[in-house]
């Protein structure tokens, strides 16, 4: 039985527990957890940074040459060792025979077709065929180039549909974009919110929105996985209830990608877009993804901004050609794209070639699920609002706190002090990621731990819940 | 005086020569020249690849372990050395400290604002304030976003004009934008062509065209040196005649920059683009940069495609606020950038700070007038025809020769069995660009050497001219 049909963390951890005849709070079960881990192996991939180096100068960690605890996958992913590898053979393909690297390539890479090493790889991640993937520029720029085909405003149906508190480069670019036709986004843009002081959006009030105001809307932007409060949104639902109204629907994947498992051309998703520096450990500002569904590969009447790179290869460099836009997410590509930032990609896609989502999210699930019953039972949700939603299938790996504002800078300090590296979203929240490809078991009981104990000297007192 | 105040760079030659007391056809005048060249020290600044590396596995060169003569730096710049140091490092505190590496950089390079280390130096070669330049994203994808703020049509100001022939990318993506608008590339797109037969296009048939099409005319968009022939256009000229007619002027300045002075700033041009993996040597698909003139700066009420790195760094990262655009190019960034890109171009603009483009220009216009003056004395023309302008002021480092068709390819690979690099243009077009970066007044003459018995081979028959 898939970890990923579970309903119920804590159920689900007490049976493990049960069965392995220990005590779930336990270090001995979070010991037991990491021998029976099938993906424990995949740490070894990758370059894990001591306490010492992941915290600022003026903070002294307690064991400083102990391995850090790295929740912040979410942010920046951790460096696959073979990325090292990688880039310096490209660096050495360059120095070594300068412009010859495009056509002739010792690793059998050619920079004039780079982007053929990564495609496939992502396509298989996010579920979907070659054909509705390409590897080029940066998240907001693909979503601006997106929003130019697929954002097609019409007197009576020109609203854009996102979550409320979408990440605000997405709520920028996607203003910019109602402007740029002519509307005001204090009109058109449109956000489905959560019930007055929660943080997860219902699925009822998005498909009730649609429903309600779907003739009107041009396209649906939502994110995957919410950046802040860690939801996990229905796409499948909100696709199918979109375009049942007539909307283009599209998705920024930056938190969902490498996470959860997609299925994005069974979905029917019309386009999607995310960066590859968080789960897909790709490095700082890494060449982003996109997919456009292959049900559009072939419409070349969409508005598309244009460039050499999506025009067909064999005509590409015969300079008096118009634009033959090669079918597929391939045709919107409009440079060169960077070999660096490609093969660093690679590096990290290779290590996903090892193993599957599914086996990911297996794993995550219950990874997350263990972080998820250790702080309900040690912590008692005293001192802090979890705000993810608690069913599995709600959330990827990320679990955000948001704590009273007082006392955020001194939970992130004594985390740091105990190694371990969350992210910090002023001015009250933090967002514990666990990443099933690097993290293990133990880490997560030495994060509670650790949690547990700063939370003491702030003065609250636990009881392990039964 | 300065090399670049040259109207002749055949009578310069000449007297050098003849202060020299050396023939200037002869190997020693080469020798003498590159031991007068105060530049030549930048040479050892960059892998020079060898002949054997340089030529595709079907060709063997003459001699393999020779350095190759690289004069493809217009396709793509050698690797400055420093380069593997500097991404390296950047591998190395991601490895080390993973997010942590964005707030506290053993190196100084905090990756929040990397593009710090670029803006200024980048600034100077391109004769601009800082304030006017941002790095980020690709060369195509940053003429879209330009566009998107700088053509604007209206219903009687909506065409572009362009230079005949300009790089296909350029023409998609300007046709795209074109039809976007609504308005059909037919007629909307204008073009000055060059006169039947030849290359070159005149200042007059430009200054004319905008004289009688200028008020037509929302956008001119140019490329500075243009990339098959060679000729560099009238930037200031052409600036001052459209904004006299109320044109917005860019330039696609990817084959001028680091190879020809540029004051783009003091020529009033209203916004340039360009990549970095020509000149200014910054590795395959490096990360491109955007000039907007500083009387933009404060211009918000352009439209334009935000992004979260365009809003102001003091509120970033509080999610709640709206778009707070940076004054000047800054406020064009869309992404946070590519640190492998951003420190690779680094790498090269450590190199330009140790001289400067007047300097570079200075000894570019010997070593180009050189190359041109050995050709026309030792080769006289035959069997191609040199299409680049004669007056250095028309040109860069770059010399176009076209010839008959069934040639090309036999002078291509007989160039490469001497190990000479140059850029092939299907169907009859070699682009030969020595770099005062890297290149020598040596390796010109061993260039003509090669080139000349390769067309002996081909049955011509030559004399050195008088
Ligand atoms: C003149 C010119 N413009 C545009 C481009 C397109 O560059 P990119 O692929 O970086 O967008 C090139 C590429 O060589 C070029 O030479
Ligand atoms: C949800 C979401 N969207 C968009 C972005 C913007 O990414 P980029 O700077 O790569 O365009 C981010 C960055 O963290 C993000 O978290």
């Amino acid at each position: 039985k898939l970890k990923h049909e579970v309903k119920d963390c804590r159920e689900l951890i007490e049976r493990l527990a049960a069965k392995a005849k220990l005590n779930p709070l336990s270090v001995e079960f979070s010991q037991h957890l990491d021998k029976h881990d099938k993906l424990s192996y995949l740490r070894d991939e990758f370059n894990i940074p001591k306490s010492r180096d992941v915290i600022p100068n003026d903070v002294v960690a307690l064991k400083p040459n102990e391995s850090s605890i790295y929740f912040c996958g979410n942010s920046l992913g951790l460096m696959p060792k073979r990325v090292k590898h990688l880039v310096n053979q490209e660096l050495d393909v360059w120095a070594a025979s300068g412009v010859n690297g495009h056509f002739t390539h010792p690793y059998n890479r050619p920079w004039l077709s780079i982007e053929d090493t990564v495609v496939e790889k992502t396509a298989e991640i996010v579920g979907a065929k070659p054909i509705e993937i390409a590897i080029m520029n940066t998240l907001t720029s693909n979503l601006h180039l997106l929003m130019a085909s697929f954002y097609t405003p019409t007197k009576h149906r020109n609203k854009v549909l996102m979550e409320a508190k979408a990440f605000p480069s997405n709520q920028y670019a996607v203003e910019s974009q109602i402007k740029f036709h002519g509307y005001d986004p204090a009109t058109t843009l449109i956000t489905v919110n959560s019930p007055p002081g929660e943080y997860t959006i219902n699925l009822d009030d998005i498909l009730n929105t649609i429903e309600r105001e779907g003739s009107s809307i041009s396209l649906i932007l939502f994110s995957g996985v919410h950046y802040y409060s860690g939801q996990f949104f229905k796409l499948k639902k909100i696709t199918a209830a979109a375009q049942k109204k007539g909307c283009v629907v599209g998705f920024d994947l930056c938190h969902a990608v490498g996470n959860v498992v997609l299925k994005l051309h069974k979905w029917n998703v019309d386009f999607a877009a995310w960066c590859s520096y968080k789960y897909l450990n790709s490095g700082p500002g890494g060449i982003a993804g996109i997919f456009i569904h292959e049900k559009h590969a072939h419409d070349f009447n969409r508005p598309r901004f244009a460039g050499w790179w999506g025009s067909d290869r064999r005509s590409r460099f015969q300079m008096d050609k118009p634009f033959n836009p090669i079918p597929g997410a391939g045709g919107f590509q409009v440079s060169n794209p960077s070999v660096l930032n490609t093969v660093s990609l690679l590096g990290s896609l290779d290590v996903f070639s090892k193993t599957s989502m599914v086996q990911l999210r297996s794993k995550s699930i219950l990874l997350t699920g263990y972080l998820d019953y250790l702080l309900d039972k040690q912590l008692n949700g005293l001192g802090y609002k979890l705000i993810t939603p608690r069913d599995p299938h709600q959330r990827g790996c990320q679990i955000s706190l948001v704590y009273d504002e007082d006392k955020l800078d001194k939970v992130i300090k004594g985390l740091m002090k105990h190694g371990a590296v969350v992210d910090e979203r002023s001015p009250d929240c933090i967002r514990i990621a666990p990443n099933p490809m690097y993290n293990s078991f133990s880490e997560v009981f030495r994060f509670v731990k650790a949690l547990k104990s700063i939370m003491e000297e702030l003065g609250f007192k636990f009881e392990a819940k039964k």
